[in-house]
């Protein structure tokens, strides 16, 4: 199969791109992560959101160690071609390691601080533990 | 007024956080830019979304030329504090620079090719002539 799909996209001086996670469901933003060429292309093959580590240095394949899994639903490139909205089934309704169901949790209130507004849905030490 | 707001905001190696606008009615994402502090406080202050223009290295109130303003909402923040969502009333319906609603407007088909999934709601010609 041709490559010109990932050839399309404008990658960062990093060889990376901007990934937004969208709940297909419930249209609530998960989370943002990065993804290079590699991540990118298992995402597509394997129907999955696999993202790129920055901090690691590797694939992270979302939910390999907690479960939470990332369905792919479709995916959709902006103007620039240089970031990535994938819409997707998030499964056991938490995409962030709080525990949470968004990664997007703390909110800015008239005050100017920023204030938690969403509970754990399930406790990291259970996520993790395995 | 205090700045621990901002303070907690883990900016990156040049001074900038990754920006998603969602419409706060449809749930759509309709972008994603780049802010640098000060954007960050103006957003605040005006009440809508002013964005860092690295191409042009300039504070970039969204709508300044187009007319489609954002009008902030909500904005949260990421649970690593280096990403902000943006809720936004966007103006005009349209956010992208080529007069769709989204700039996410090309989707990955089944034979991995990027296709365009929105129509041009106002042609550019009329959005920047003035």
């Amino acid at each position: 199969m041709s490559d010109e799909w990932l050839d399309t996209i404008k990658w960062d001086s990093q060889g990376l791109l901007p990934a937004i996670a969208q709940d297909s469901e419930t249209g609530r933003v998960l989370m943002f992560a990065w993804m290079n060429r590699e991540s990118l292309r298992l995402t597509i093959e394997e129907g999955r959101a696999v993202y790129w580590s920055r901090s690691r240095n590797q694939l992270w394949r979302k939910g390999e160690e907690s479960g939470n899994v990332q369905e792919l639903k479709a995916i959709e490139l902006d103007c620039d071609g240089d970031v990535v909205l994938l819409h997707v089934k998030q499964l056991g309704n938490v995409a962030c390691h709080t525990g949470r169901n968004s990664c997007f949790y703390r909110r800015l209130n008239e005050a100017n601080e920023w204030v938690t507004v969403e509970g754990v849905l399930k406790s990291p030490e259970d996520m993790y533990k395995r």
